[in-house]
């Protein structure tokens, strides 16, 4: 089954941006893009579903259960200086490596039809500590970004200090170059404390972004938000941590000492 | 080759519901959908086999191999209120994430055929304990379904608290949604002690089943045909456990200390 | 790539006999298999590679390159009472539970071409010690052939006990049965001591497998043989051991303290 | 999405010799091959991409992503006795083993196109120990190259005792010589220190190719281009490394004292 998406309406987008804001370090990216999407009131249109996703159903309020997906947002531009918007948003990323993979190609096909040629994909950089201010760092997948983009107060110089971005964040904007598409990662720093969501790193984020859209996000409300949400995404999260936990065990018995001598030996 | 279905005979259904009961928890599932094959004398049209399920054959009385699989059982209306049923029972699941989709939508596709429209999935609820009378939860995949189905003794308000559900009792409940299918997922109490099937848990849900499905079912019975397979099932479990053991053996040699110097050092 | 044959020439074969013997435990099957080959002088006709095997080549006398694979053999019936045979034989079976259906399946496919209605498969089954004279003790995929086989010394009562068989010899009575394949896994006792090879095994499961194809194997020079081989296959063994040693510890580095809190925090 | 490739010019090539330089041991390949590029001013035509390979993108200077691939250079003959090449180099090679036939095939199949009969693979071989003057030893797909390449001082003798190559290096001559392609895999003898780059080995080996191809590369600078990129080298290794480590530890968080118990009760 892989990788694949379920359009639950037709959308006509003109010249659209992309706007990536999935799970990952900080949550940064998920929450500055479920921000975004309940600000601007952005319609979902598209489902993702992936089997490098964790195999179960999350049960919500009402008995109700919940199949881990990514979902896409449309918002339409309503002034001039502003453009169509795709948002993508989720609960979950491949929890394989090739997954990654699978996920970002099925996306870029996808991104193709509306004929995207702009994107942003929303991060959060690990950087061991707090931070009064959190820095946004970016990094681009063509230099000549750099200098449109760095008036927004990115700062592109601590990116190559990186390492890596690993997951969608990254490799949307990475395999998207060859299929043309302009790509900016905006990454806001966070500690990078496991289970806990960066709600200012994701603001700084935000703000930058509604910059270079030219939307007006009221970020004010964001740190409440993120305090209704920590509950339930910490829920997912530690969900997640005990299945996976549960998984592997499953998968990776014990093993005694014996193993070694016998490893080779199971096939009758 | 992933999952496949061989048809061992054509069957002409009239609106039929869906039962799984397959291997899980407490293996709530499986004995309450076997004991509902063998009451009812349902009548097996379908074999599923699958590359996720353990690469073994089960060697069985006369020394004839068996090739874990899953199997679908028919069984028709006898009188008005009843309905026609698609049963499924098995002896495996996929041992790996990515399979429980490849299963769960080979299954979708395989019923849509039938134009299954509501379905209802067994499982077992770990509660940590032994109870007297085990409650049945419920959790659904539309809360309109709530209300109805709350009438015959389902537990949906525990629901919420269940976390989530691993395998193909949530996942097809969780899929099947977009195919349009009703879905309700029916786990009995039970205290999650591995290796032990039990026998009351199943017998709870197979009561509220009968009761929505409108089929007498005797279920006092139950507990000596558990006793009945019980050995064969610890058998089988021992063995599958033994099985992971000994792949895992193979696949996880001891690692010793040169491991983390040496670890990308091995391609020529 | 998965698995796929290469056909090295056509061969016109009258319902002929397949016979499987790949590495296994005590290489009961592989020794089994070879020295039948060798003796019979059968014929290579077509040889099968997978992406399930490992990654490398084995270096040979002469600095040649050696890829991992299995090869279909030949023999003609010379007389009366012989049928023609297809003989598997090779140096690997699947590294991963999935590949062994993939394997097994690419086989049968195969033979389907062929028409193939009879197979035996080589095994070794793992009793615990040395045995002086070893049993051949028999599975099979339907039990009528229980009693056709009897005859020839093989011991179907201890089969039911066997509890599973991994592997190609396994799955392919099994998952042979639905393709029509009438199907006997030959089993010779074997201590299970890992990188020793048991020409006592492989002998007594020859001379029963002699016996019912109607075939003369001068069996006297199989310890011979082996230990011919015996260096040979040790270092093939010592290899993979050890390239499965050095692929883990690049996939499995060794985990910290840290693992646990940071687990879920790695994406970007 | 597996592995492919993206052609970014069309070239046309007269009976090319193809050279594959990727990483590994000592990283004797990746140096030999990308230093052969630069110095023979070869020109870029295609790219591969794979999800066998990391799902990260690497921040460069300039805070430009880099999606981790293998790239084709092809270079034309100049003068009589030369012949135009096609030249493979990379940053990465499967991370699983399955990945490594996959990625392999793909660049058979594309080599296919060229009518690609003649290949070197270029590797290293781990001996423990630092040399003064490294060995360049031989294997081969076929015995008959071994007395045509012996002149140019490859040690195809010692190439008997190596055991294993393992990845594209060693599957690429293998699985080559189906395909018709004569392969000669040159092993530069190196420490097998990790993270060690090893120019002196590289040197080696790309004097033996340089003769063989009747080219002139100027080996002088390889140190100190070794130098150049040693930092680059080791950020992108521990990078990876610690990428590796991060994947895992999601993967494999630890598992405690009642993993055994639970194991195969995870699911509901």
């Amino acid at each position: 089954m892989s990788t694949r998406i379920v359009e639950l309406k037709k959308v006509k987008l003109k010249n659209p941006v992309f706007i990536e804001g999935l799970p990952g370090v900080g949550n940064v990216g998920r929450i500055a893009g479920g921000y975004l999407v309940e600000e601007l009131k952005a319609v979902k249109f598209a489902e993702l579903y992936s089997s490098h996703f964790m195999p179960f159903v999350i049960l919500q309020k009402g008995a109700t259960v919940h199949v881990l997906k990514n979902e896409f947002y449309y918002w339409k531009a309503k002034k001039r200086g502003q453009r169509d918007l795709i948002i993508l948003i989720g609960d979950s990323q491949s929890i394989n490596p090739e997954g990654h993979y699978d996920v970002v190609y099925t996306i870029l096909d996808y991104l193709a039809k509306f004929k995207v040629k702009d994107m942003f994909t929303l991060a959060g950089l690990s950087v061991g500590e707090k931070k009064e201010k959190p820095n946004v760092i970016g990094a681009t997948n063509d230099d000549k970004l750099i200098k449109k983009y760095s008036k927004y107060g990115i700062d592109f110089k601590s990116g190559e200090n990186i390492g890596t971005i690993v997951g969608a964040s990254g490799l949307l904007i990475g395999l998207g170059k060859e299929r043309g598409i302009n790509g900016v990662c905006l990454l806001g720093e966070t500690s990078g404390m496991p289970l806990l969501p960066d709600p200012r790193a994701a603001e700084e984020v935000l703000k930058v972004l509604a910059k270079i859209l030219n939307v007006k996000i009221d970020t004010s409300k964001i740190k409440e938000k993120v305090k209704e949400m920590e509950n339930f995404i910490k829920r997912i999260e530690s969900i997640q941590r005990k299945a996976i936990l549960d998984i592997m065990k499953q998968k990776l018995p014990k093993i005694g000492k014996k193993a070694k001598e016998e490893e080779l030996s199971y096939i009758g």
